[in-house]
């Protein structure tokens, strides 16, 4: 699908400051992928789709992670990780995306896993830097994506999982896996 | 066994500075137990022998943990980890201590797990907050401590994962599934 037919897609699915982040999350994606080694095609295609589904309603996505069984521990964290999987599933049945890694980027963007492809890290990182974030932190995350894509997410994963322990939340399991994955492979 | 013999035991595993965490830990423990509803004979020799592996050689506790299959990811994470579940199954070997709930609060007291028991969260709790102890953030635990002990434990498990992540290391999982059972139970 080209670039402008998925913009006008996706824009008719987000709020204007959504689309504007959008738009920020293609043009980091592309970046990171050309320097990390991720197809920047897909890059630029699961950027412009990662949110798809930010904007449905909940009851919704929950009828859709308990009929798909997407996983059946994602009802009990933060329903901001919805739309992940959810947007995934809804990009391939309404939009007709069929590529399963760029799927999976969609489907992995908010949570993190373990195994996580370079494009799924690229995605994950973009969405956390691209240049209309402004939360704590975020500028010294951008600084490290410059030399390495584990460091980048390291300091980010640690930011998102300080930031909701401090908010006394849950830490999503594949997020705290993500994690430590990446501080166990950076010792070896 | 009574209190001054335990006590006569464990002071020939230990330096003088961890024998005196470790009446710190005793005190704690009892008082907790009470408060929470544990048995208190057993908060006290749980404490006692709760360090009983600490100063244990570190090629002797890896060993150990293999032969014994103790867990199969405890070699991956910090050997500070190792003493407690190594503690357990001496504590039982060469003291012969053979109450299972004694063992389990001794085993779980550094790491945590998922299903805890009222003792098994009174010895970790103890172990954090016992006089001697003086980093950052236990005045706090301290205090919820005399209102709610999943309160002041998640507190606790909040700047332990908070004070490993600023060191780059990675969250044992029983670590982190603790602190999430915590939470989730907090909700219902």
């Amino acid at each position: 699908m080209n670039k402008e037919k998925a913009l006008e897609i996706v824009r008719g699915h987000l709020t204007e400051h959504r689309y504007i982040h959008t738009c920020g999350v293609m043009e980091t994606s592309i970046e990171l992928a050309h320097r990390y080694g991720a197809d920047e095609k897909k890059a630029e295609t699961a950027a412009i789709f990662h949110d798809y589904a930010k904007f449905r309603d909940k009851q919704e996505m929950k009828a859709i992670i308990e009929e798909e069984n997407l996983s059946g521990e994602l009802l009990l964290y933060n329903s901001e990780l919805w739309h992940a999987p959810v947007g995934a599933l809804l990009v391939e049945r309404e939009v007709g995306i069929e590529d399963g890694e760029i799927l999976n980027a969609i489907r992995f963007h908010t949570s993190g896993k373990e195994g996580m492809t370079i494009l799924d890290k690229v995605i994950y990182l973009a969405d956390y830097i691209e240049p209309n974030r402004g939360f704590p932190g975020v500028e010294e995350v951008r600084e490290l994506a410059k030399e390495s894509l584990d460091a980048a997410l390291i300091k980010a994963l640690q930011n998102t999982m300080t930031f909701l322990m401090k908010k006394n939340q849950a830490i999503y399991p594949d997020t705290f896996r993500f994690y430590n994955e990446l501080i166990l492979n950076q010792r070896r």
